[in-house]
């Protein structure tokens, strides 16, 4: 039996994209799939577009049929499109550098965050230092973009050789991938937070999604200055 | 009896400018008075100018006085200039905004940096949600530049507050102020990381220099597309 | 098979009520169904209600079928009520704030306990401060009451928001939503311990149950001084 | 030589007492003696009293002089009245309870907070548990207020002793006192946290201050609704 | 397929009874079904008895059936004996103090470890210090025995109060029962080893086990000392 | 100028001794000369013997010249007998051994409470196990003693390997030498929580005192069963 | 359905061999059995061998039939041979020594990645320190060996013995076996890194494969030099 | 006043050598001077040298006139010669890299450990992974040695580009060089453990004792096989 979702338990914020440029997205761990159908039912009752995050396909089966149907869904990274999406826009401003095959799935999440916000981007991966010239092999392409995404677990030395390396933005995201001391991602966290590379910056453990965020305010900013 | 620094010790990265567009630093902090001298000596042999941060007034009293006095040091962020500066350009594109008056340091020191590069910041302070008009009576002000950087100790709540309604780029740089908990800047830092505001980044707690070098990468990178 | 449960193994605190206001409460995690039967079975000899906490439906479903069946359950927050309930008393003088949908078992379980001791409150979810007009124009209702508990995970900046525009008792309640350093809760916990808004208190993470009691401290000693 | 305080450092927030019935207080930790004089300047001016925290001898001894002299000044707590006081209201209704001898410092800051608010209080120190007469043979007395605020450090039993007996509002202050893992205060917090006594709430390590303030909050409302 | 144990990995310690007293025991969480025959196997045909511990009633069915039928298993604590078994001595002069009903699993184990190695125990459960009436009515009886294991888990009070009220030996077990920053027991642990409490000794947390060993080398002294 | 001690500030628990056997003691940090002289003060009207411990020379210097003179103290170890001191009984039923030069001071906090309680005891240090003959070469003499106390930072292997070879009550107590992981003696308090070694029991770190008090509670309860 | 993998995804290091001796080795946790696939079949087609680690039995079953099949499997350790295997070479130069049956799994992938780079090791497994005999009876033998991995969970106290009897290079690896402040392997860890036993090294928790491919270092480091 | 050493409180490893080759070295934080004085001339008597670590020149100002006159001092690494040094073996097989110019003095006391025992070295500085040219331009140097020492604070990337690019015994040593999240070296630590670079290994935190040591039983191993 379902739980029913009292109204009082949602509140969109429709006005954030118009606020910040941000459209609000639906973060999916710890909701019921009750409440995320009373979610997506809201949006398509407004005509609105919603991005979702971190949703397991246990939980997308579970949603009603409709919704479940409606929704474009990517398994590697448990991101899903309900409803319009935008055209993509122009040339790929933004490069997504991941340094293992384990870290696919939060490389992923950034790439599809951006393709909702109509942004191309280029996905690189597997370049992580232990083998330096599969990255210094790549460097030029890499340095084109105005805004570097690197993601990375265990020790994040990547985030520090490409911040050492490449004059753009760039936005670090670590990666819970690794064991021992490396377990949930913290030491990448912080390798990247003390990194010896100026100017990086850094988002929360496994958080595709901010780190696309912030190239998108990025992106906002080049061209809101580029018309002024 | 000061130690003699071997040459082998200091390699300075003068192409560091050239290959990313940020100068090298001098963090002074665990260098000897001896080896920031020997630094010093190598920049005005070859002309360059040079930033040192963390320089506190004792250590600076240490240096031999030709170097002493070459510095033009700001005491409040232990930040100081020496040799040649470069002129300031344009209007004030980043705005520094600290939660509290004990985070003034903290973000003087990213004035500071940006100010180094030729790059003019306004400045406003005391703005914590505690009481919350203070900051949404600036809001429209805040909301004009192209980079916020938010400086904030103990919750961190105004990084939240400020993600929530400013549309640009916003660089985040926990301090340590505050005791028990708030100890050290981890709780601003981690909350920070946490915001439910989408897109902001993060650096290393009481990192001035690095948010400053942040933005300074994202207005070379506004700028190159200007030109593109 | 089921073990036997010694008599030694539970001793009641029926006094509790008569000491501090407040029942004792079955914290189910952690306690066999048996040991819960057993209890129950204690309190249907003496006539006695029980509030139990943290029973998830599969414990429930290996209780004992009289018992289950007596227990009014709510599954959203795994509270449930056995034997007598008290009638709820005047109006609501409690306001349970939630940062997100993904705080409402909590907050739920926060109603659920004082709803239990015949205390009526007031449920306002998903007002975090990501889109800070949705907590400013429910402010004013907020106000009114003489007891505000705030629940909140991530940064928990909803605490320190409310706590500098509220002026009445503000009991915070940090929950273990969210993943990387917001995971389990510790980073809501020390932002709200943090906090820069003066004299709000802090429960422990997800302890619903301990902001309903704390209400229930202070509506008895407002109850107290009215009568002296 | 002084540093400048750029007035743009410096917002005090004179409306709080108004929204939330607590004035702002100066936590003097982290801020210059300049920092300081400026505000206690802009307080002089408006004619407004202000609390000082943290203050410790020599710090208040570098003040300039006529603003040293108008300080009544604890040296126990490190707490500063400047300006008006208001008088004492009736009796007392927050009794103080210290552990131990080390725990006096933040207790009196507590009580120092409550005096500056016009509360009177009750203050009863070296109860704690290791010698459990001491507390129980002024239970009755302890009984009587309205609002009991616990400050303890190390294991702080004392919390969870006090929150099985008293029935009012309950506020517990971990303090640092301790080695080991003691050390800082987090044991006794997580303890306080983590206690078997329901409804007691928390604040930082060494908050006597927000403990106040939350104790003001508690006789705020309970005046309130007796009004009502 | 079950993997084959090579007789270099298990070398069991069948001398350390004659050195200190205390037989080996066999810890099986991490340990493989086939691992643990292997063992029993080796103690069969030395004519060994062996205390097994952590051992899940799943692993257990999962031995040969001639083995998994020689256990004499409680399912509470996870302990079995195999083997001969010595008979009980004496009367108790060890009590057994258990804060809730959910630290019983652990005090069972120690109470089953005693009696494997022929100790008798009293056992006292449900006496946590927020109902403190259920610890004071039993005081005269627990202060009659030699060794007193105090077992409790989130704020772990119970050990500093009967710390201060027993004169013997008192050995603290901290359990992990628990959740937000009680979870596994680490605040437990803390509160017994900073107790203001002196001369209580602590062990590692759920180790009804080491517990029950202390208490045995205790008894031992005493008894060497009687014979002296 | 002095800070004025209110009555209400301290309040002693003579009656401990006859309680559990163990007079209270004096932990001076935290407690400022003033405080120290008032509670010495105290015990000198009631007749009563008193032990300061972590009094370190400089607080010892500001005691009132009468208090200061009269005290025993040792610079090793901080400790100070104040008062009437019992004659020592007896053979050394209690052996105290610790790993390094750098442990002493902890040791020797041990010895000199035993010997504030009349108990003797027998002194062995700089018998850590990297060079193994040290404590092999003593094992007998170790072995012959009721109580042995191990003092040990860093990898507090010793604490295992006497655990191994030991019959009696092994009393652990973790140092806070070393640096790095060893820094604050968290890395030796948790290796012997965690020790292989059955049986042993743990105090706070740097917590001489809390040893020697478990030792006490072990030799009365020895002198308790062998007059029984 | 199984996800596509991009073929962007994966760039195997295969000269890394060539580079520093030790070829890649491909880490299974998080790689779905698709990316494993893709793997196995890029190795294929250019005719290299791999080795795999941490591949569970439950996702070696989902790997396409044909590469399961080709898998020199380990069920204990979870490692894989795929393809062509170097033969051994000459003596065994390396120890393999683990304190407790449950360190057994970590042990064996040394050993394991050991064969796979065609070096023979003898295993020694259940030596801890708490029954010592059983490792002084193996002393010289283990002395004789030109490296020794030392392999321990819990308080690690092994590898401080080991590292004050044995001559040789001696590489630690903690585990993560054990309960309580064991749980993770972190106590181990730390008491490694902390060791009172001079010049012992260590790698991540449960990383078997590290210290083998140090020791793989050690023995091409002393291969070279007795070449020059 | 001195205290006097007693001389139970002492015991020198001089077998030590002869056991496993290497020397005991005096570690002199937490060493009184006269505890060291008191090492100094027991060593003297013996005609023995001996090494001193961490020795502070105010400690070092404390000593004996004649011993501190008698050390081979070097105030950048705090170490000490005493007594008879061996003269340096061949040429420099050992290569020590430090990342930055603040962790020089960590990288100097692995140069002179080394020099202690007669070993020679190669001392490179200041090439960290920001600068990656400076790393690049010496790799053909760096890769001729047996060892390899890595010596880096902050991100510590510099050991995984190392561990990358060279294919002797790496070992690395994190520094406590750096601040926020830096602070301490446990970041370093940790990137260090969880590197993506095979085969290196880890010492304590600001240990280039350890890592000199780990050279030395290295050297050792290949100078024993070189001969067999």
């Amino acid at each position: 039996m379902r739980e029913t979702i009292a109204s009082e338990e949602i509140r969109l914020d429709f006005q954030r994209a118009a606020r910040i440029g941000l459209p609000e997205a639906i973060y999916c761990t710890g909701k019921s799939p009750a409440q995320i159908d009373a979610i997506l039912a809201m949006a398509a009752d407004k005509g609105r577009g919603l991005l979702l995050t971190r949703l397991d396909p246990a939980k997308r089966a579970q949603l009603r049929p409709e919704h479940g149907a409606a929704i474009d869904y990517c398994p590697v990274s448990g991101t899903g499109f309900f409803g319009p999406l935008p055209p993509e826009q122009g040339g790929a401003a933004v490069a997504i550098i991941a340094a293992g095959t384990s870290d696919v799935p939060v490389a992923r999440e950034a790439q599809r965050v951006l393709r909702h916000a109509g942004r191309a981007s280029n996905f690189i991966a597997d370049v992580g230092v232990a083998g330096l010239w599969r990255l210094t092999e790549r460097l030029e392409e890499i340095r084109a973009h105005a805004v570097v995404i690197v993601v990375a677990g265990m020790d994040a030395a990547l985030a520090s050789v490409v911040g050492g390396l490449v004059p753009g933005i760039v936005v670090c995201v670590p990666t819970s991938v690794g064991y021992g001391v490396a377990e949930g991602g913290h030491t990448a966290l912080n390798a990247m937070l003390a990194s010896c590379a100026p100017g990086i910056t850094v988002c929360n453990i496994d958080n595709g999604y901010g780190a696309a965020c912030a190239a998108i305010r990025a992106l906002d900013s080049i061209e809101m200055q580029r018309r002024a």
